[in-house]
């Protein structure tokens, strides 16, 4: 057993596991033995510090000892039950959901992660408007199963369009601007006026749902500005169009709020998708939080999907531990109290390196994006990043690299101390990038 | 804590938590605290004889210590890590599994359970071959997500049809031909006609795969007639076409065999997709066997799918730990030899009882159809099959009910007295349904 080297296990698992989103023989995985909160440790001994939650999902960081407690004692008791039976942890898990949960949602769907929490929310909409059409950004991402993926904006759809009736649309993003902006309002305005136009050409009596990450994440971290996803609920209300919003990133407690939902003022969705943080991924687990019009809806009429193990007693006793530990250790205050110390970090890094195109961001979650011409705005390059990502490797930081940008997403309880060593690295590697 | 009962459980599941597959309002679960073996208990201190396997997939019974020892010392050491990582139990899983699957497979793709093993099997074959079509069978279950829920045969498709190229086939099932047969052979040799009438008019050329469950499983156990099953790999080599077998239901010893497609000798498929018994459903997991000529093509290609759970330590660990006991403990060959007890019991029970229009089945893998005309054939309706199923409970026997039939699948350590305990259930109950 103490023979086990990074070598070792990484050959293990190369050689007989088939890798996401790979060219299989050009793997370059790391391995790591345990981790402790924000730390990751190597079969070295070597610690590094995780600023990508994986992938962004650790929101308590690793090996929470409450809830791996949790785990242990469900695990004693009960492993698994099928849905249709009464499980206490799964009563419990959606209550806990529901208590930090915006107002006026009533039920929770339990799937097995994002993608088939997306299909369900989709599902639900569907079934509940009896229109077909679906609509959803270009820059996003939603899952890889088959509604999911067509749902999905960016080019992990292209091999993989196999589901009818989704349909695209271009969100705000100034510092790319589709619709030639020079302001955040400017941008906001237009991106509305353009979502409009689409739902006019797409038959808005066709047009199901309109389904937003809140801040669409992996697309890489636009915090829409000031009354865009107003203006989207407006149009939803004006057509009788449900609102899905995908906090599978960004919901508890990564933006200093529960669900990043809460930065727009007035705005509650119909329906929202959930995974990742709400159990800092323990256990595989997702869901769907239902409103009372939708789940009133279903009281009397069969639902046409669920799955093995909607509602998992290990997953639901994991959640519960998980909310309950941020709860009493104010990770979510702790995430927007950091926020504000990062935020400033990252701005003095843009003044210094002439490389980062913009940082943008809100709490624990940001984007770095750089460029090799800032004038053009010109994306570093895939080979330019593998060298950011080795750069941070040998530093210690363990980053989150997405296309041309560094997403910054430490877990939920990162220490001050800890944003500065970051901060740092980042510092140092752009220092040898420029 | 000592205040719970059976009610206070079901009514916290019931008001927060939205169900699989079912009509809100008319939810009726049990709740269960605990469980042992093919045993589980309720809050009342109730045991009930689990002859269900919960959704077939607790093959090695409920709290298995040794399955549970490996989610615990996994919970202790690292919980989660992203699929980009090497981790220790994801190489032990694979090869684990490598270890019993038939020969000619080279590596495993994991995922969160059957949905997104189907999804990703027909992904890969429709990559490796450029051709868009998917047959499968009418009388299949694959899962809920998009390409799963499109590729599913059975009525739950009807709301859920967004996905595209999905065409659909008749199987063999002699007790209701689709093909007029009157013996096994004609059966086989009118399903395997009739399939190839499909292919040729579908245009053989876009045809990427043939999925079939090895035994069609929810749809109602259907154990294929000899030289079926190498019937279709034929037609897939005669075209060019990926045999996916789906072992989700059956793989894992349910059958007697570690894969139910070793009943069929000769035939190797080039993709097998698994869940529920590989861990007995104490994580949610499942993934696909790949062979050694997809995984090659995927060497120097990227494959566009993903998901963040791939490969999770927990699932990974309790897989390492499942198919150890069932080694260990020699359950596979301890599900051949009760399937040989069960089958003579429940062919005397057809025998005795004129409302059983057939049983079918293999190993621990049984179907008992209900009619309540038995010339016509005439389907128990779901009013009769809700009091066969309220008989079983105030039996103890905790039953599958799907559509007019029993199916009987307990888990793989059922003894000979239990198996006599169950029979004695059915035969007491069906007495009283007559």
């Amino acid at each position: 057993m103490s023979a086990d080297t990074n070598q070792s296990i990484i050959q293990s698992d190369i050689h007989h596991v088939f890798h996401s989103w790979s060219v299989q023989n050009q793997l370059n995985p790391l391995a790591f033995k345990t981790g402790k909160g924000c730390v990751l440790i190597d079969y070295d001994g070597k610690e590094y510090l995780d600023f990508s939650s994986q992938l962004v999902n650790t929101n308590v960081g690793h090996q929470h000892p409450k809830v791996i407690e949790g785990i242990i004692q469900q695990a004693q008791e009960l492993c698994t039950i099928s849905p249709a039976h009464a499980n206490k942890a799964r009563g419990l898990a959606a209550q806990k959901i529901l208590e930090v949960a915006p107002k006026g949602f009533k039920k929770i769907f339990f799937t097995n992660a994002g993608a088939d929490a997306i299909e369900n929310a989709i599902r639900m909409a569907r079934l509940f408007t009896g229109r077909r059409k679906v609509l959803s950004a270009y820059r996003s991402y939603h899952g890889n199963t088959g509604a999911a993926i067509s749902a999905t904006g960016d080019t992990r759809r292209f091999n993989n369009e196999y589901a009818q009736d989704h349909v695209h649309f271009f969100g705000p993003y100034l510092y790319r601007s589709e619709f030639w902006s020079s302001t955040e309002q400017e941008e906001c305005e237009r991106a509305l006026h353009h979502l409009r136009r689409i739902v006019e050409c797409e038959n808005p009596a066709n047009i199901a749902c309109i389904l937003l990450e809140s801040i669409p994440g992996t697309a890489g971290v636009f915090v829409p500005p000031k009354g865009y996803v107003q203006g989207v609920r407006q149009l939803c209300d004006e057509f009788g169009i449900m609102l899905i919003l995908d906090e599978v990133m960004v919901g508890f407690g990564r933006t200093g709020k529960w669900f990043a939902q809460e930065h727009y003022e007035g705005v509650t969705p119909d329906l929202i998708t959930f995974a990742k943080g709400v159990n800092s991924g323990y256990i595989p687990v997702g869901g769907v939080i239902i409103s009372d019009a939708i789940s009133q809806y279903f009281d009397d009429k069969y639902f046409p999907g669920g799955l093995t193990y909607s509602g998992h007693p290990l997953a639901m006793a994991s959640i519960v531990a998980n909310i309950t530990a941020m709860q009493e250790e104010k990770m979510v205050e702790n995430a927007e109290k950091m926020g504000e110390i990062l935020a400033i970090g990252l701005k003095k890094l843009v003044q210094k390196h002439a490389i980062i195109g913009e940082v943008r961001g809100i709490g624990l979650f940001w984007a770095i994006e750089l460029v090799s011409n800032p004038e053009q705005k010109t994306k570093f390059t895939l080979a330019e990043m593998n060298k950011v990502k080795q750069l941070c490797l040998d530093n210690g930081l363990l980053p989150f690299i997405a296309e041309n940008r560094i997403h910054v997403a430490p877990p939920l309880i990162v220490t001050e101390a800890q944003i500065h060593q970051a901060l740092a690295i980042y510092d140092t590697v752009l220092s040898q990038m420029a």
